[in-house]
């Protein structure tokens, strides 16, 4: 067993306005970051998940973009309103949600269904 | 198979001088990254291999941190000395680098090897 169960990487590169890759820090990754953080936290999570600011995840088409290791699933086009349902089926379930997966097949994660973090 | 074969998070958190727990950035995580990032270009492996930062990684005494996935392996006190051998063994061949694990028993990796990038 690794430090953390799960590790959220979120991205929240800046480029300069106006930039033609954009970022994903303008698309709202800060608030999806503080979001998951508040959730893993209020859940009793917070010694078996961490969630990390990240450095560019070279996935700027598919932003916001993040990756949840070790199992290396990597969502796009994140918004707010999908973190609890981020912390609920995939951190917590081991479920990957679909529509999050970034369609880049290079992306795909190597299975759909994960161990979850309570046996049932 | 996940985008990266190994995806290497570089501690480069900064906290204000003087600061109890210190922080990797003062202690040069980011030559680290800057070190890493170069060798893997060098080697022909950014296709398979990035180097991020992070934010804080809570391994702060510990510093300079850094995580590599998905194996989920801990290196703690890492010098710009040590980049080379990070590339070459970890990254590379799959080994994990005894002294430079994190001596604290719930960083400790699963396995002593593991896959290399390139089977023998």
């Amino acid at each position: 067993m690794s430090r953390y169960d799960r590790h959220v990487f979120v991205c929240i590169n800046e480029r300069p306005k106006g930039h033609p890759k954009g970022c994903c820090l303008e698309k709202g990754s800060s608030e999806v970051r503080d979001a998951m953080k508040s959730l893993i936290h209020e859940r009793g999570l917070k010694d078996r998940v961490r969630v990390n600011n990240a450095g560019c995840l070279d996935a700027c088409a598919h932003g916001i973009a993040l990756v949840i290791y070790p199992e290396g699933i990597w969502y796009g086009g994140v918004k707010k309103e999908d973190v609890q349902e981020i912390v609920d089926r995939t951190i917590v379930r081991g479920e990957v949600i679909e529509r999050l997966v970034i369609s880049d097949p290079t992306y795909a994660p190597s299975r759909r269904q994960f161990d979850p973090l309570e046996k049932p």
